[in-house]
């Protein structure tokens, strides 16, 4: 951590910076500047609390020198995690496709979507059972017979499943029932959800919170990796900007940035991260030649009756030719789809 | 709501989009222009799906036309609301002084700080004891013994007490013991604790989260209305922009916004929207001067001591040297301080 | 356009907004509605002034149904447009690339970059003169002499030249020598600018604007088209967010939105839009694989001893195996690279 | 400034550093932690080039200590600069109240405005001839000919005038006629535009950028101030973000800010600041209640016929409401309005 002192600090505030870093166990170095002191902090600065110095007298700023997080870092673990689930890799050769509907409907639309979904080569089905709605009128989802839904559907065709959680008391019913949980955007600094999920050992999948810097995005992983759970899956599903032809921001470039400075596999939504259809299939393509680990798209039977989301929904026939399409591209960074 | 074809969209598309106006029970118009069919809607379209209509084939755009919420609307309640708690109105004529440390960290210091802001004329005592802190090494508060510790203090002074809650577990707990309880700016979107809360009839300091348009902080107001809660005090705290020099970029314009688009009453934090000490006396005023109904900071009593926020806590001089600054202001825009 | 009334908007306010419209020439159509009258329009409203209707008494809001584009949209021209330059071609079968060093600094450093960057597959040698620095105790670029550099440099090895202008002073001197004339993002919404480059026949490589929405963009360039040059070139840069990794938000989202929209090329720009060397080749990728028609990277014969912009400039090395990595991608899309 | 080495950094990769910095004419200081190596500079950053040392080997971070301003920066020049332009101070005691047309349309209209507003007590008047629009179907102002027509007027009534330009060939022309030249936000980084300003002596008016961070916007007033123009006004007229229910976002916490790093006075644009007429009273409190040298607002005599930015300009009697309401604020902050 490097601490800069205003100009013309007196000679007592310095000491006072340099009596705290040392009563921290830490080796404080000052240096004088022609125009303002700064002192530098030799050691595990993990340790100190930055507002604390920040507000000693006449500091002007503290500048800390490494990331704040351990466990989500490539620097403590160097080679890239791979999570198995079921008969899935995430974070190896295969790019993960993670397809179905936005929410569960019923057991005639989540069957439909399953076996569509399987046979054009998802390896992972996806559905809502908790939906978090913007306004209190919209269809907030069906809930834990979602859940079971959901759970049979992947079941009955032998696929893994993945869902959103949303409320701590809702986290043990569904991780006897789904494989993966999910935690929206919304949620991703729902701190007292992440370090629920923490103590499981299914795998999450992370959504980066629609205005989090990764810094944020990598420090919420790290609660889940605290508590004892080290399967993290993040997912890169849009920012908000100023931008308004899309519903957010799409930024591929975190995923060859969180591979550089953390461990854990990264996927991207594209469904929620344009929310518009024809968008998908080129930002499905980019994601996967920038380095993505999978796609997570929503897909309907029938997107037009849909309960929610209808309009970010592809049907059976454009997934079908999404994948055709996600195909070259995957090969031509040397790895592999799930139907290959 | 407006629905905008494409251009040449075919006929039998524009049938499709009245008949499902029509299905729904209310009335299209169809308008054949130049370039494009426009199909408006009569009606409350509040039942409608906007998403819905988006995802029909060869629809453009939709536009809606009423704004979404309902019981937060100044439209359906229009004299402005006042909540009264204790011996204290918000939303009258008395500007709210809400201050208080950032964490409760023992009872001297809360005992120190209830003391301090209530002799210089704070209302309601604030404090933290669930912290919501970006990485699972810091501090997160003294919890449940935090919320004694507070509770406590304000009998003592006989001051009305606020405190947040992070997880739909405390709820009861905290609602027993605490006047007003605070949804922090990362939960605004916690749609199960919107929920929990609404159950209540404390008062509810629901913050605007970092991301959320105006649009969406209302339609988190409308999830605690919902449920038959009506006492709901809305914090604008900042907004996260491209820009560095502060934490937060404090939107002051949301004040007389939300004053023409609801009638909830709304106080501002300049401690978390701007994260300097010296910002929040302008900060301050310009919140009061612009309409604001109270001022919600972070006083602490030796603030190079605090275990969190410390670089955002006014120490109680400071304070005082705020409340002088603040009367003139207040009575230039026809209100009052607590101490007056 | 739609015009919403107030609620309650008196008869004679709403009676204005009709006669407004009647003297414009266009068909109003009123909507009574249950809650609010709805005035919409039937013409070509790109002829009406929205501000003016917004400040009409009584009128709630204003949405327009038309793009206010017409030369750069896809509806007025569906085809793409192909823009040829020497012997290069950008919008067609084969991917732009344009390559060389942020500033032209002597006559050796742009010899030797021009002639690493051509052998390695290069088609379009770029190099600024007139540099845009965001204080003025930066180097500013050599000027003229660096034009004359530049272009002497393409002559030489037969590439077609790009390079900014930032003046208008400089526009007919700089045309003269110089195949393709870049606006920078920071003079994208500099009109005087627009309207003289549009003047010419050169194509002008117009970048987006730090904080320039799609509609923005696409107005910039119709300020050149409506000045009688139709070639113009459309270039992704990355937008201003609070995001903090990487120096802007690459939106790559850019490139099938404006395919949709518009007929005018685009090509995206790695260097600018991430600043760090190692995320270029991921980002490239990515532009690629989501349609762009080029990509424009710096490219420096020995970084670390630049003038300018030194942390985002691969070394030839690091260019030519960009080069190679970009060739699975292309051909994965059905498209060629020039040195294919 | 301060180098941190990446994890592991070779010693060479260090020891290149160390000799660049001396190169330099700096002193380095290298600090070897446990992690990795931190080197400090001692000695004026400002002359080094950051881009540069972030483009070394193994560098991983480069963190500037002093900011990159002088001229502009409180630290040179500690007490406020006060501008004198005619029988107006500005960053004075008085807050400077500018107002007038958006646009000059006519000698009527600007004869009207002016005799309004100055009545009302404004004391510098406002009125564009070049109009930077969005679209080139728009007005785009009278160009000369209303800059003869706001100097005629202005001279009629004995105010001040101020006048936005965008083409350096109509500096000089401008210059000889309108007291204060305006530099609009979409020319904030205009730089051949800042520089042609700089030679001048009259005050420049100079708006933040809809992008800018408050560092860019003091560079660019240090463009100004390097050619040896010291007269400086900034003005915050709102930042670009993704709230929507106002045209931009006012940062009305630049004031504080600026008039901590800065000696230079400050206004806020509350009309392009929110665009939206009833939102201009409160923000405009706000502002002053903040500490604002001055307001800039939109006046003209009968809104709903105005040629440019009809929806944001108050009429006569609004204007006059405002005064009225501006006066107790101004008080309380211990400042006068120019027609107490």
């Amino acid at each position: 951590m490097i601490i800069v002192m205003k100009r013309h600090a007196p000679e007592e505030t310095i000491q006072r910076v340099i009596d705290e870093i040392e009563k921290a166990g830490m080796q404080p170095v000052p240096l004088i500047g022609t125009e303002r002191t700064v002192i530098a902090i030799i050691g595990d600065e993990r340790g100190l609390d930055e507002a604390h110095f920040r507000s000693l007298p006449h500091v002007s700023t503290v500048m800390p020198v490494l990331r704040p997080y351990k466990l989500a870092s490539r620097e403590t673990k160097h080679e890239s995690t791979i999570i198995r689930v079921g008969n899935v890799e995430i974070g190896g050769q295969t790019i993960a496709m993670m397809a179905g509907p936005c929410s569960v409907e019923n057991e005639d639309q989540i069957e439909e979507s399953t076996r569509g979904v399987k046979a054009l080569g998802a390896n992972i089905l996806r559905g809502g059972a908790f939906k978090p709605r913007t306004g209190p009128y919209a269809f907030q989802g069906l809930g834990r017979e979602g859940i079971d839904l959901l759970s049979a559907a992947g079941k009955r065709h032998d696929m893994v499943t993945v869902s959103e959680i949303m409320d701590v008391r809702d986290v043990e019913f569904t991780a006897s029932k789904i494989d993966i949980l999910q935690i929206g955007a919304r949620n991703m600094q729902n701190f007292d959800l992440l370090k629920e999920v923490g103590r499981l050992q299914n795998p999450i999948l992370l959504k980066r919170g629609m205005s989090a810097t990764i810094k944020e995005f990598l420090l919420a992983a790290e609660y889940i990796l605290a508590q004892g759970n080290p399967n993290v899956i993040l997912c890169e599903r849009g920012i908000r900007t100023f931008e308004d032809e899309t519903r957010n921001t799409l930024c591929i470039a975190t995923v060859p940035i969180v591979k550089e400075l953390s461990h854990l596999p990264i996927i991207v939504d594209p469904s929620h991260g344009t929310g518009k259809v024809q968008l998908i299939p080129p930002m499905a393509k980019a994601a996967i030649a920038a380095g993505a680990d999978g796609i997570m798209v929503e897909v309907h039977p029938n997107p037009d009756v849909a309960l929610s989301d209808a309009d970010q929904a592809l049907d059976l026939e454009r997934f079908g030719a999404l994948m055709n399409e996600l195909g070259p591209i995957t090969h031509a960074v040397n790895r592999t789809l799930p139907n290959d």
